[in-house]
């Protein structure tokens, strides 16, 4: 490579209209964007027919949506991705079957733009009625990241302590925390905590890891 | 649950010796302790005997190690956490098995603590020289998030464009930065983001999905 070739580098947190990198007055604050990246992993030989067969049984009219080779995106009004998150997820359950989905929930990145996104005009969700009576047990490790201030392990706490209070907490650990539950109270959690820092926090990341079906008894 | 049950709630954040949850002044900050926890995933109904074979494999005499359902969690001095997960990742993969792992690389949590750790005296290796003439493609997303400080976007735009000055760049995408280079190239592209971290941030995360035999093309 000439040394004399220009770079295409990126320029986060020195373009941004604040010039700090905290968000404050730049295009992907306020947008209200939420978006959630995740993949699927059946462990399974038959793990593409389960992958497809979800993803094309799950409504996604009211997100907008990318699909590569590591995973799914998709953003839009909060409780719209929410759902076609958890549709997904439910609809590549099967019996027996060991799956993990890892999946990053987000909001308020500095360097979002308001594109790429779908916001639904209705809070009508359109997987919910289908996926609602689905019940199995899910066991979860969850890692909160309030981005941009001196005091995000409050932050932390508290959505943990959450978790504690509905009964689903299992134990901390290093670098995250186990919660084990039925689907649908996860669901119900991931919903608290995305409304709960959506309102508090200008960036956040809420990784959630999923796990249904392991041999592993601990 | 009866009302007057005394919850064990946790307090991170309102318990550090600097009051704001930054970490300064707390005992995980200065432990010195990097930690990294992961998750293979191969695609396959054979994915017991993979995950088992890699752990058995892996030389972790210089880590402190910690095996659940969802993960298992390396702690102890960089190189040597660093070594076993390389050394992990690559025992797992098979010819033509999709596989990914997710992987978070931290160090300096206010609530860490010194213990569950081993710090081994010595540098040398004990993985390196089985696997250092390994080579295959890894499609790979990574993520960095610097704890506490308002500059964060500043480390992340860096950390991307040293991966853009080593020519593994693919792109940026929402959420996370794509990467796609030999697996050699990768696990010292990591080791550069936590040497570069771990010297200049109290407290960091870093995670990395990698993904190999992916039977998705874009």
């Amino acid at each position: 490579m000439e040394k004399t070739e220009k770079k295409e580098y990126v320029t986060y947190g020195n373009k941004t209209a604040c010039g700090c990198g905290c968000g404050a007055g730049t295009e992907g604050k306020g947008t209200g964007i939420t978006g959630c990246r995740f993949s699927l992993s059946p462990m399974t030989d038959n793990f593409v027919d389960i992958i497809l067969g979800a993803v094309k049984k799950t409504h996604t009219e009211k997100v907008w949506q990318e699909t590569g080779k590591l995973s799914t995106v998709y953003r839009g009004k909060q409780i719209h991705v929410e759902d076609a998150v958890k549709a997904c997820f439910i609809n590549a359950w099967r019996e027996g079957v060991h799956m993990t989905m890892e999946a990053t929930y987000s909001k308020g990145c500095p360097g979002d733009t308001a594109g790429d996104s779908f916001m639904a005009e209705d809070d009508e969700l359109l997987n919910e009625p289908e996926i609602r009576d689905v019940h199995f047990p899910v066991a979860c490790k969850i890692s909160l990241y309030p981005m941009g201030i001196p005091n995000y392990m409050e932050y932390i706490a508290e959505v943990v302590n959450h978790a504690i209070d509905l009964g689903i907490y299992e134990k901390s650990a290093h670098y995250c925390t186990v919660l084990s539950c039925d689907v649908q109270e996860l669901f119900d959690y991931i919903h608290y905590v995305n409304t709960y820092c959506g309102e508090r926090l200008s960036h956040y990341i809420f990784e959630v890891t999923f796990s249904v079906n392991s041999p592993t008894k601990e």
